[in-house]
């Protein structure tokens, strides 16, 4: 592990609203903070669970300058999302998180033209790294076709790998297939791999992956970051010991529709009812939900 | 025919780009023009066939300045896209085609939180709609599930228009499921029903929908408003003869993928090879795709 490549524990941090639906600085903050606190090795503001989709382009940036400015996270503990359907809007979100410093950027497919093929979207990610051109941009490909309609797929994730290796860097799969995330891993031998959830964490990390990019960061951080380390120090048996419990937790997250629930457990765990809110088209989150996910943490 | 419902022939029209990728406002305000005179009752600038989601905010906005400022179009004969994933950005769009004068927006839902119920759409449309905050603001829900991977329910179409009957006024179907363009008609009798493809548009005008909004309209535009004024006289019978040619050339460019098939034909009419550019994701056009769309075009 003294190679450079992107490894660790990433929370893709939800973000708090205010009863007006502007984002609550406030909760953000003291969020962001506690999950680096509680061992996330980066954050990952504005990825799906943090809604977003659902924030301008202006509020993506005012909210990364905050976390910066604030002293909440460090630059380089940061890679936020970026991913839009416009090369220009993309580009505009992806040179901000360059000049903040950010460890890299997490980027979506442009997710409008779903029939669009490997070669177009080779275009369009071609086309995004000359716009920024600059070094210090490094890319993890976002993997969510359930949400975009439209994949990246080994091939394409190989291929941008081998034309811009200190570019494209890393891949977040999402898409909950793990032969998905066994193929990128076998094509792109140049790029770090994390799942979308730590159940597969150990099984990636034992073929060369980075660890993970997991809603469950936000609620279960410390024990996830445990598991990690001790894969990480070979310990493979005590890593696949510590993962039953995890899992449970994640079962809990999943069958509540992930933000609802973990926004109900946050709101439980602060006394804030604002950790209820979610911006439309989503519902706000149910404050009896979080139940099944307290009973199913480790005990503090 | 004597109220003040939208209807009419809508060309939502396409966008050409230079070779470096910019905007060519020489075509594209070439074309409007054309459209116009052609017999289109209105342009939609920025819907799908208009590659609306490869374009920035900022392009969309100067593109319809443009139009405006250089006279091809009215404001009055102006229906842009405006739907985004966030309230924010939709909001920024939407603002400014009311400031600018337009006639109506046509508005995509929020497409990244696909699992989105009617009540959180209703929560988006609702507060997008006092969000802009003017009673000159009108707008055409846009449903388009092959691309957003979710559409607007004919309950949803009739719920906003019942809430806000002189803003939510139209809705443009580009589904081609029949059955859901009958059904929103049914369920949302002030609403002007505009199906994606002229080929419904008699069965649509017959139940009492307002026309169509047609990729076809950039390259046939003629000949669907000959018909439409057919059938607005109450001349069924020779409307319907009109429909047999019409339908052959719809045909030829729904195989060719719409888009490049389009651009390839305005490549070919005007000599210009810039025609022949798409952005990515998608591809650019075949030089020699118009073939098909020439044969089925009526003779000048």
């Amino acid at each position: 592990m003294t190679d450079d490549r992107f490894r660790g524990v990433i929370t893709p941090i939800l973000t708090p609203y205010n009863d007006d639906a502007s984002i609550s600085k406030e909760l953000y903050l003291y969020h962001a903070a506690s999950c680096l606190a509680g061992g996330a090795h980066y954050l990952s503001p504005f990825g799906t669970t943090g809604e977003a989709l659902s924030n301008s382009i202006r509020e993506r940036m005012e909210a990364l300058e905050a976390l910066i400015d604030s002293g909440s996270a460090r630059p380089d503990q940061l890679m936020p999302g970026t991913g839009l359907c416009s090369l220009e809007d993309t580009l505009t979100l992806c040179r901000h998180a360059v000049e903040m410093g950010c460890a890299a950027v997490m980027t979506l497919p442009p997710f409008f033209y779903v029939t669009a093929g490997d070669d177009g979207m080779y275009r369009y990610f071609s086309q995004l790294i000359e716009g920024v051109g600059s070094g210090a941009l490094k890319i993890c490909l976002y993997n969510i076709p359930q949400n975009t309609g439209i994949g990246i797929s080994p091939a394409l994730a190989g291929r941008l790998n081998k034309a811009f290796p200190d570019t494209v860097v890393a891949y977040k799969d999402s898409s909950g297939n793990w032969g998905n995330t066994q193929a990128v891993i076998e094509a792109a031998p140049g790029i770090s791999v994390f799942p979308g959830s730590e159940s597969f964490m150990l099984q990636a990390m034992k073929l060369g992956g980075g660890g993970c990019i997991s809603a469950s960061c936000n609620s279960n951080v410390t024990a996830i970051r445990k598991m990690y380390d001790l894969a990480a120090a070979g310990n493979w048996d005590a890593a696949e010991a510590a993962l039953a419990p995890i899992n449970a937790h994640r079962q809990a997250i999943q069958a509540g529709g992930l933000i609802p629930a973990l926004k109900s457990l946050k709101a439980h765990q602060s006394g804030d009812h604002r950790w209820l809110n979610l911006r439309a088209p989503l519902d706000n989150a149910d404050p009896d939900a979080y139940a099944p996910l307290t009973a199913t943490l480790p005990a503090a």
